[in-house]
Parts: C-alpha cells; sequence; structure tokens
C-alpha cells in the first residue's frame, strides 16, 4: 500500500497502458477508473477487483482520497477534466496534447500555479532511450547548432473522429522538437487535405521557421500503405537519423557536413561535402511510459518539475493552433504568439 | 555508319552516359563533342578517335553535316545553346530542366514548331522500368484516381553553383508527375531555406495543389545525411510505394484503402482502413538513357512524339518557376499560369 | 466459469505467456500454478487472486478437479512430469523439445494413448499467420515440389545452461519442416563449437538429407550480433523467403526458378534462370499462443488431433538427437530411425 | 606510352572490367587480347582500336613484346595458360581460383619461383575498402581473438557448366579468410547438392574446422531468390557483420560480447552476454579492381609481393580441393594437407 492514492479517466487505446505502467511503478495505488463506456471496464474488474470503476468521471474527480488524476480521453473534454480536477486540488496528467486551444492551456497553467499542484503531458517520446540520447547529443554540442529538423510520421489509420492528422501525430514531433532546442519557432506553414469527406485533414505538410537560419518540417499522414517514422536532425558539425521503426538501432549519428573548401570556393559560391564514420548508440530500453509514471509521481513527492511540464505543451499547442489556422488559410503564413 | 550525324554540347557529370548511350544504339553517328574546358575532352580523344571535339558549341551547332544536338550544359546556357541549334535547322535534346523560365522554355517550342524540328528534353526517369510500371498500373485502373504524391528525393550533395535545390531535384518528380496524370497542379507553395551564405536554398518543401481533391508534396535536400528516393503515390483503390533505392524490388503495390464502413459511420464521421496483399512487380531493367536515345532518334527517323516531349518539358518549369516565386515571397501561394 | 480445469507448471520466461493466452481464450480456468521459485509466483498471486499457486508441481499432477496440464519448464523435466500427469489421467501440453530423447518421448506417446489423453507440443511456430500461409502455399502446389530449405536462426543469447543451441533454436525449424512436408529426412550432418568453456554448444549448422533430391540446413547461433530468422524454401515452381523480423511482411514469394533451356542446354550442362513478380501476402495477425490454447482445448472437448501433435514432436526429437550425435562424432552423418 | 605491355587471355564476363581497370592505371599498356570467340572482340576494335586481337591465346603467349599477361578464362584452362605464360617468361595474374587443383597451383608456384615472375591471382575482394578496414579491424586487436567466420553468399544463377557453387563463390571467403587471419584450418566439411541434373552441384554447405576453438562456415547457393551476401566475424571482444549488398554501410562493429559474470556462474555453467555501441566505419571507395590493377604492377615494377599472391591462392585451392573430396564422401572429415 501506498499513500499516493491515483484515479484515471478514459480507458480508450492508451488507457490500458498507463494503467499497466502506473501499477508497474508500485509507487503509487490506483484506485478508481471511469469510463463513459461501461464494457471497457470489465477486463479491469476482471483482472484488477481491487480498483473500483464509475462511469461518470466526477466520482474520480470528486473523491477526497484521491490526490493525482490521470486523463486519457478524447482531447475535446481534457480542457473540462482537468480544470474540474485541478478545482479539486488534484495533480494532473493529461494525454497529449494538453488541449484544444493555447487559450485553454493557459488557463489550466494558470489554475494549477494557483492551487500549488502539478499540471503535466503524457508526451511519452520525450522519456524513450532513443530522444533521451538525441537530447544527449545535442547538449554536450556534439552534432553543433541544428539548421534543421525533417520528420515524416505517415502511417494508415487510425483516422480520428474528432482531431486532424496534424493534432494527432504532430504533437511528438513538436514536442520533442521543444525538448531538444531552445529555439522557438516564429512562424508557421502547414497544408492539409481531407480524403474522407469529413472535414478532417488526414494528410498535412507542417513548416517552422525561426529566426535563425533553421527549419523544421513535418510531414503526417493517416493514408500511407506503409509506416514511416523517420527524424532527421541537420547541425553544422553532425548529423543524426532517428528511425523509430528500427527494433534496435535507432539513432544513429553521422559524421557528415557541407562547407565551403576555402574563400575562393565561397566567392564562386561553391560548396563541397564531407561524409565520414558513423555510431549507433546503444539505447535504455527501459519502457518510456515507465519514465512518464515516475516524473509524475516525482514532481508530487519531491516537488520536481517534469521534463514534459505544461508549459512544453502549451508550446506544443501554439504550434498546433497556428498550424490549424494556416490550413484553413491555405497555407498562409501565421506568425506564433509567445506571451 | 548511320546516316544520322550526332552532335554534342557539354561534357560535365552527365554528358559521358549519353555519349556511351547514343554510341550503344548503333542508330546514329555521334561525329562530334564540344565543351569549354579541354580537358574533359582528352577521353574522348583517346577512346573514340573518330569523334571530333571543340571549344567552341559554334563548331557543333554551324556543322551542316550534323542533324542533331544533344545539349548537356548547366542549366543557364540551356536557351542559348537550343535556340541557336534549333536556328540552324537542328533536332534538339537538352538536358532537365529544359530552360530557367517559361518564357525561355515557350520561345524554343515555339521555335520547333516553326522548324519543324524534334524538342525533347531528357527526363530520364520517364524511360526506367519502375516509372513505366506506375504509369501501366495508373492507366490501367490498377490504384483507382490518385489522391495524393509523396516524394522524399535527399541525399548529401552533390551543390550546384547556379540552381537550388528544387531546380535540380525537383524536375524528377515533377515530369514523373505530369508523365503519370493528366491533372494539372493549379496552385503552388514552397518554402526554402540556405545554409551556404551563397543564396541558393538547399533545402526546400514544394505542395502542389489541384481542383480535385488531390495534392502532391516534394521534400528535397542537398543536406541529408542518408540517401532517401521514395515516392509515394495514393490511389482511391490501391497505393504504390517507388522506392530507388531498392535495388530491384522499386515497385511495391499495396492493396490498402480507407473508407466510412457504413452511411452510419459516414454520418459520425468514422472512417476505417484496410490492409492486404502486396504486390512486387517485375521490372523492366533496360538503361533508362537508352530508351531516351532512341525515343530521340524515332521522333527524327519516325516522326514520332517523344514521351519527354518540350511540352512535358514546359509543364515542369511551370512549376519550378512558380515555386521559385513562393520560395521568394515566404510560401504564399502561387497559381500557375497555362496559356 | 467453465468446466475445463487446467493447471500449468513452470512459470520462468514462456509460462506467463502461455498463463495470458489461455485466460485470454476464456475456454478454460486457468485454476493452478506451480514453480519451484516462490517469487515468480508473486505476480500471479496480485494480478491473478483466483489462481492456487504452489512450489511444488504435484500439487498440481494429483490435483483431481484438474483436467489437463500446461508443462512450461526446463527440457530435463519434460519427461518425468509429462510421464507423471499422464498417469494421473490429466491431458498435457508441453513446451517444445517434447522430451529429451526419442526414448523418452515414445514412453511418453505411448502412455497417452492407453490412458486416451491429449499429448501435445507447443511448437508456436505452427500457430502463426506466416507458417499456416506458407503450409497453404506447399499445400496447393504454388511452390511446386520443395528442392531445398534453408534456415538462418541466429542472434546474441540467451544462453541456456542445460540444452546446447540446438536444441534451443532448432525445434522451430524441424517443426516447420514437419509441418509443411511430408518427406523425413533420413540422416543428418551435424557440427557444433562450444566458445563458453561450458561443454554447451553456442554455435551449431546442421543438414538434413533425404531421399529425393531435396536437403535442409540449419545455422544456429546464440554468439551472433544481428538477430537473424531467415527461411528460404525453394520450390521447383516458386520459392517462398520466411524473414520473421520483417515487422509485417513477413512472407515473400518470389515467381523464380532455373533450368535447362532446351534439350541442347542440357546436353551442354547450360542452365538458365528466371525471376519473376513477387507477392507479399497479407497473414492473418492473431497471436500464436492463442491458435495452440483452442487447439490443446479443442483436442479434449472435440477430440481433434491438434496439428502440433506429439508425433511431430517427436519427429523434432528423433532429428535432435541424431544431430547431437553426429556433433559429438564430429559431423558423421548419422541415419535416423524411424520405428 | 608506357614501358609495360600487357597481354589479356578471355573476354568473357569479368574481362572488360579487367581491360577497363588496367587501361585506367595509365601505367601500362595493353597491348594484346585474345579471346576464342571472335565476336568478343568486336567491342575491343571499335572502342579500342589501338589493341590487338586474336582468337589464339598463343598470339599473345609467344609474343615477345609482351611482358606480362593476364588470364581471364574459364578456371579449367587456368593451369595449362599459365604455364605457359611463366615458360615464355611472362609475369601472371590468373582470375580466381588459381588452378584445379592443389598440384596445378604448387607446379606453378614453384614454375614462377624458378622464372623469378610474378604469379597473382585476382582476388578483388581483397582490394575492398571493406575488406581493408576488416583487416584493418582485426590487426589492430580491435575484435579480439577471432572466434567464428560466418558466410552467406546466395543468389539466382549464374549457373556455371564447369564448376560447382563451391569452386565459384567459396574463393571469395576463403580468400578474405586467409587475408584476416594467420590461423590455417585443419579439416574441412562440405555436404553439396545437384537440382539440375548435370552432377554439378548448385547449393553447398562447407565448414572449416581450426586446432584453436575457432570455425568457419559457408553458405553458398546458385537458387537462392534472394542476393545475400553476410559475412560474420564473432570476436571475443568485439563482432563484424559485413554486409556487401548495403550500398555504403557495408561493415558494422559491434561492441558485443559474452561471458561468465562470476566464478559462480561459470561453476552453474551460466553465460551472460552484453550488447553495446556499434560503429559503422568510413570505407574507401576506390574501385578493387584498381588496386588489384596496380598491386600486379608494383610486384612487376617494384618487386613487391602482392596481397594477393600465389600461396594464398593455393590455400585456396587447398580448402576447394578438400571441400570437393567431402562432398563426394558425403561429408566425411577431410584434413588439409600443408607441405
Amino acid at each position: 500500500m501506498n499513500d499516493l492514492k491515483f484515479g484515471l479517466i478514459g480507458l480508450g487505446y492508451w488507457g490500458p497502458n498507463l494503467v499497466r505502467n502506473f501499477i508497474s511503478t508500485k509507487r503509487c495505488d490506483l484506485v478508481a477508473i471511469s469510463d463513459l463506456q461501461a464494457s471497457r471496464l470489465e477486463n479491469i474488474k476482471i483482472n484488477y477487483p481491487g480498483i473500483s470503476t464509475y462511469t461518470n468521471a466526477d466520482d474520480i474527480i470528486k473523491n477526497k482520497d484521491i490526490e493525482a488524476i490521470i486523463i486519457a480521453t478524447p482531447v475535446f473534454s481534457h480542457f473540462q477534466l482537468a480544470k474540474a480536477a485541478l478545482e479539486n486540488g488534484k495533480h494532473v496528467l493529461i494525454e497529449k496534447p494538453i488541449a484544444s486551444s493555447v487559450h485553454e492551456a493557459e488557463i489550466l497553467i494558470e489554475l494549477a500555479l494557483q492551487k500549488n499542484k502539478t499540471l503535466m503531458v503524457d508526451h511519452t517520446f520525450l522519456y524513450t532511450g532513443a530522444v533521451r540520447k538525441i537530447k544527449e547529443l545535442v547538449d554536450n554540442g556534439t552534432i553543433g547548432k541544428i539548421k534543421y529538423i525533417d520528420s515524416t510520421r505517415i502511417n494508415l489509420g487510425l483516422f480520428q473522429p474528432d482531431i486532424n492528422v496534424l493534432w494527432d501525430l504532430a504533437p511528438h514531433d513538436i514536442a520533442i522538437l521543444n525538448f531538444i532546442t531552445k529555439e522557438k519557432p516564429m512562424a508557421v506553414h502547414a497544408i492539409g487535405i481531407c480524403h474522407t469527406g469529413n472535414g478532417i485533414e488526414n494528410i498535412a505538410y507542417l513548416t517552422l521557421k525561426y529566426e535563425e537560419d533553421m527549419i523544421a518540417h513535418f510531414n503526417c499522414s493517416w493514408t500511407s500503405p506503409v509506416k514511416i517514422r523517420k527524424f532527421l536532425i541537420g547541425g553544422d558539425k553532425k548529423m543524426i537519423v532517428y528511425d523509430d521503426m528500427e527494433p534496435t538501432e535507432k539513432v544513429k549519428l553521422y559524421d557528415t557536413g557541407y562547407d565551403h573548401k576555402s574563400e575562393e570556393d565561397k566567392r564562386r559560391v561553391l560548396v563541397d561535402y564531407r561524409t565520414g564514420d558513423i555510431f549507433v548508440p546503444k539505447l535504455s530500453t527501459t519502457e518510456a511510459l515507465i519514465g512518464v509514471a515516475n516524473d509524475f509521481i516525482d514532481s508530487i513527492t519531491k516537488q520536481t518539475i517534469p521534463v514534459s511540464d505544461a508549459n512544453l505543451g502549451l508550446n506544443v499547442v501554439r504550434v498546433l493552433e497556428a498550424a490549424q489556422k494556416s490550413i484553413k488559410q491555405q497555407g498562409k503564413e501565421i506568425l506564433i504568439k509567445y506571451s
């Protein structure tokens, strides 16, 4: 038995993974789970008879014994549920993205500050061995100054009924971007298309511009016959290819570059390039969600700031919201506001 | 000995391949080659003593015995050389892209019409077994209506000193697009960045919009540590992945789709997807440039219209010119004009 | 509640997977689990409080309520445990291989016959979508007569302390071989080497000879830096490559062959070959162990003969035992006896 | 013009590559080429009018102006041609394998010694950037003591009418083995099968035994639907995977090992393993045949001993001859004699 009592709202696609991982930390007690669909609660009743189940989230939000709540519901409901949880004095972990708009995210952050509670977002990728290694290679100067990010995150389905492909897939990339670099994008271009007659884009291309000569591009699709998860980071010293479809060799560091060979070359606009050795670091294989769970628990028990805190989550939504505007205005450049 | 006497201008990167392939057809005599750099002509003198060599292109253009001229020089010189060649009554094959602007291309086309000479562009990819098979799968209805094209064509170098990455790499993709579908893009968005201090973009993202619900996206870079040549075609019946880095299994046909399962699903905006068998057709392995050479020779001897004719070349430049404008206007949408 | 009550002995590496899958069938009640190490039973107590746990297998074997027993212990203990279970009137499913020797396997089979109980071996691979598809392609004549099998099954670890690499890895391949072809190998050659100073071979090469002009070769290693699972089947019409490391495209059918082009070629011993299209069938993605569980349950409730029955398991051990002899005699040919 | 005049005998599959590379060294004059089939000489006449062509090899062997002869004919003719060339005082480079038997190879070596002429074998792989890098990693102790070699060299065709798959493909692997390690195999096991009715094995498995606890295994086939060129080297410190089908990342160095963790583990025969970083060194991309040509020319002009000298070539034939005997005796162990 632990002192910390947790509740979880939402047992859809991701919820069961959260249940399994929070339990495996053995640092908290998951005492209550709710879902609107009673059928989803059946397996919990059978396998975890000690956990109370509800079809009304309020039964968790208003439970005085519960200190922290994990919200794994569809995006549109994040704001209301998180707001109610914070108002009831709970620490909150929300599935990504934190909310449906910058405005909502800012209200939640303000509320968490007032209540002095943790508000964290489950950007799981930030807790993978691959992304941790990439951050290390950026932070210790190995790759030099980042010049470009180029991500392809495409596959077939799962089509979401309430958010488009950008809100579904790009949060992973934008969160990684926020995690590994302090540079803030100043503008966004996005173009999307809907092939399913419901107004929800299934393909979208997103480009971020920076004050520095850096660029980021994200290619997202639910309608690719092949699954690709390829994330390139070009530094001015070395470059990284992060291929999440590789079973173990996910991160490769290329000793690759390009430059003018001489002043004369520079004058004649001649650019030469260099290829070199490749290094494939061993990665930690700890399950990322365990890291999420421990970071959330630490933030409560040790008052630490989680890696994937609400401010990072807000920055992700800033980009998504601007991208959405850009898509609706046929790819027009949209400036990102930082308050 | 053949009746057809050919000349070639430009012995840089691509020229020697043209020499080798035109000779191997045994349907024409390559009698003269010119290059501004005399050193490049040395190997010709040693290996092909029967070919005359010049450092002045005029010696070829004004040679009355020569019926057709192959131009494999940098892009900026295409127009002047091709114009002079046509004016001197020669058939002309030009390296891609046909010219530096729509205006130039239109003048050349008009001139070729007046002179009743062939004007062809060397869009080599249209003559590969892979692209031929793709066209067959589109034309016979196998993949259904094309919904998207998504190409990634990135590698390290070769940096060009006179054209940016889009003018260097995208012509391949745009030519393939023009070859396999009759749909004409109506607008272009392009964003690029230059990391080499010479104003020449080394990364560029190009999106084409169509009247129909179709989209095309091209990701081009000279600064990727890995070489990727991946071209996805999403039809409403099946999808194709064309991976030119595969040694033999370049084209894969996926029996993959997505749709509403029922009217109820449609109302609830639920989209389901389907995966199925994959088919990897055997491809012709004839060298593509032999096809280019034979198509050019046929157009002269048999008055056929080459697959890669000047009008297709003009359409490629229409997209490139609009893309260039879009890049210079920060990704603004640029309409493509068809006269 | 189900009428069928099952017990499981052995909660090591594989046991928990059996637990999870048998429970998920909902066609039997797993009522008792034993393991010599009490610590391994802790998770069961927490997650499945309804299951009784024991450190003595006898408590399961002698439990009159239990109708069937699953044995997932080290190989050396299979015989004694299975014998006791059968003698106590239980149906038995044993982890592969069925026993440590042909003699033991034969005794178990005889005993099962006498007691009229199921004796089945968990050759899981026979229940995968990939192997099922391969069997279909063999049975319906697609690939023609099998000419060769060539399997590479190598990786780093897990080193076993009681059996060598051949007894650990080859059972998968030999079982597949027995499943897809009725041909029986008549002799075996095997060569192995031990690099760990404990007399247990960590690399072994096994070749099976047949009366017909067919051959099978298995390359097994615990000491490869890369994991390879590649199984080639050469038919006289087509060939199959089964690569179990591919996430989805595991089975590829090649329209590939070789033959004399003409009688003249045959006389001059000239052989020509042919390559063609490749077909990648969609595979069932049902977890293989569910198939094992259902096949075992069916054999009890419907008196069916399981795919992976004891006779197939005996044939696997026939090859392993002969291979072991061959290794100890420096690769000498050992004939396989069929009684 | 160079002082060194060379002749070449045999313009089949490999001959044209030798022609191109020897010419490109610009260190010798290729003055004469012969082939029994006059048609093969046509291209030479057209492209290299300065080279004399013959259908009788004697016209080259007896030409007093020619100092060195390259023999690229079928294996059965190597001995007679090389013997005649040496007797006529020529330096000799022979396509691999050096001869059809140990006996023949020894006669040639003895003759070269008497005549004080170079006798070299074209084991091209020894001149690749990949094999050079591997030798460096072995020689500088990086991988430690070699424990095993495991090579898979399989593809479809080209079926040879005079030699079996072992004599065709294994020379590459055996030569590499001889190049990178001083260990000499003491015995050979080989098993083969012929599926083409001409008595020539199209599949063969070869195992080499050493006095030390080292083993080498070669899997050769002309009847695989896929082309595999995978060469594993297991050292007791690190391991190498050399995949010749990779376009650039051919050599990967794995910081991988296995050992007993403690004396207690050793007693309990428990072996643990370790995985670590991977290093992919940049390889020289110089064409290997240029290296062969230069090494041959150096041996003549500078009296150096070529890397791929006749003694290495003899060791290759020692293994091939023993393997052939083993195949004919159903895989019996055959000792290798070193004189």
